[in-house]
């Protein structure tokens, strides 16, 4: 690919759930849409929430992403 | 599924329309995905709209969701 | 169709790129999405973008648009 | 009417008031904009609000809405 | 209470859920917010989600609502 | 009008433009709404905005407001 | 007029269509509302939509605007 | 407090009302939220609105604000 | 709690202020919070912003959060 | 200038401070940006804040604006 | 440049105006960036306005971008 | 300084990117903005966007900041 070629992408809007941290679940949803979807070429944030346990901890991280793909012949 | 495992859903925008009212509209939406794409879990309002007949009154509601479901392996 | 029936539409986020202007662009875009996915009813731009090469030129425009269609059975 | 054809649609905010719920507050507001200004085309949901009583009742509706007609000749 | 005069409102975010309707989501939230907080003047709707349960049925409606009391002396 | 009553307002966009202020650019859109139009109920502001002038000084400034007047039968 | 002077201006909200592409259809909103309202001052795109046929072509291209004009004594 | 300690701050939506104009609105939101929840560290406006009288004179800016405090042990 | 049982949560925004990066901010915000209101059941992030030393290092990192629980009997 | 001529127009985001109100806040920051950036023509503001004293008084209001210049040759 | 080394991008934003149409008025803005600052990367059209001549004609598309360049050592 | 003196900011908006993480991005575009600009004082976060390398992973962080420094005499 180069610019200046006409070409088409697709975005797709997925969550990525974590305990580890922000990254941790960015790369979680990165990972599958990789896998199941096509080979992704960005991603961009949408939300960030998480939920909260019984002692306060915040025991996950959701983070909303949308990922792109180009789509191929 | 608890809380605290990694776990990715995905989200897909479908609009249901329904001469019947708000509700009807988004549970027609909400049959077809749970039927064409996977169990859903949960969904968001993200537009209201409807059309109006000849004799100005409201002949359908149209409304926008995004509706949620876990990618399994 | 006729309004006042129940059915289901889809939306997808794609983006057209093309170095001619805004309406090729969004025509790439709705063109491949009309062969890879269903025929299309209607679309609606989201954001639009473009790359500048080395010497100053736009080289691309790209538009981001979500593009709709009904579910059939 | 048929698309491809050159046409002009006016666009005009409401909002329309009723006890009843949310659908009788749209056919409210929708019915009143086809007798005084034209015959409407289609609406669009803007904001939900409503008024509470001395009770704790919600008393009303509020449902503000942007109506479209085709502008004739 | 006459216009003109100064005087201060709150609002206060909250979720009313009922597997009922839209209007019944709304009402459980105000009834609540109205017995523990304050007497509440009015309402306005910021988001409608729900969950959908094993069968694709909506098993419940969300409505995020701020509803706003004047802060009396 | 008391609350319970159907009823429909309707809601238009203005500019009033003034160098005296912010506060006076606002009366000046309603004072002509209000003549023009119909017996305002309420507004809302939208932007704000202003022209500067050669020295630098604020030579006007242009408050963009929505003005709510009900429909009468 | 000049910058500085008390004045009032109204924005209208329309939809211009064409086949052609997007000036075109700004330039038939734009045409229409100067005719049938009053002369223009400029216009803000709001949002830019279309048809799509059933040969996957792009069929019209509607651009949602607000006109602006000075309203005079 | 300096930068760099860890801290929490909260903050509470409140509706200022003042006949005298927009600064008078925002000092009377903020001196009622400075008596009854806490000594504030900051306001940020949100809505701008206001009330029009019998004879088209502005009765009464409303001004939304946040206001935010730091929630102390 | 089960799905579909009536309920209604409330939703409080509140600032977590950490020098040790994001994730420590948020969970700042949540212990305060679960502490100081209630046992919270999620969070949702609003704003990212921080403070700047005087030798160009990110001194404190500030999260404004939602954060919400249920309003039990 | 006059309307129709090609030119490029920059801007430039600027906050403005001032204890006495919302106007000479704007001005201070346009003041500001006149003499050290370039002649401005026009400015338009983004959001209001303003830091509260320690006895419940405003002792600042803060405008975000972005102020407008013609880059000339 | 390629992915993965650490780099620092500036955005600024600027109006591109033209009689020609939305392509021309985006170019004119960035020629005029491209040499006055830094060569760009690429652009984002945040908004498109316009004036209206004395005839009802489009006399000049004016397109609001934000541009990107990289910051070099 | 202190607060209620009158004082001018300004805002630029500039992207950080690094392989290492969020905090690492937001560092990298503050350091670089710190020596080219002006010793800056806080930063916002307006987007969190990244890229994806041929194996799913994620090659690096781009954070989207204006950051905020005094306009000094």
């Amino acid at each position: 690919m180069s610019y200046g070629d006409d070409r088409v992408y697709k975005k797709v809007e997925i969550i990525g759930v974590s305990k580890k941290g922000l990254e941790a679940a960015i790369q979680a949803a990165v990972t599958k849409a990789h896998k199941s979807l096509e080979k992704l070429s960005w991603f961009e944030v949408q939300e960030i929430r998480g939920h909260v346990g019984e002692d306060g901890t915040v025991t996950e991280y959701q983070v909303v992403l949308k990922v792109a793909f180009q789509i191929k012949e």
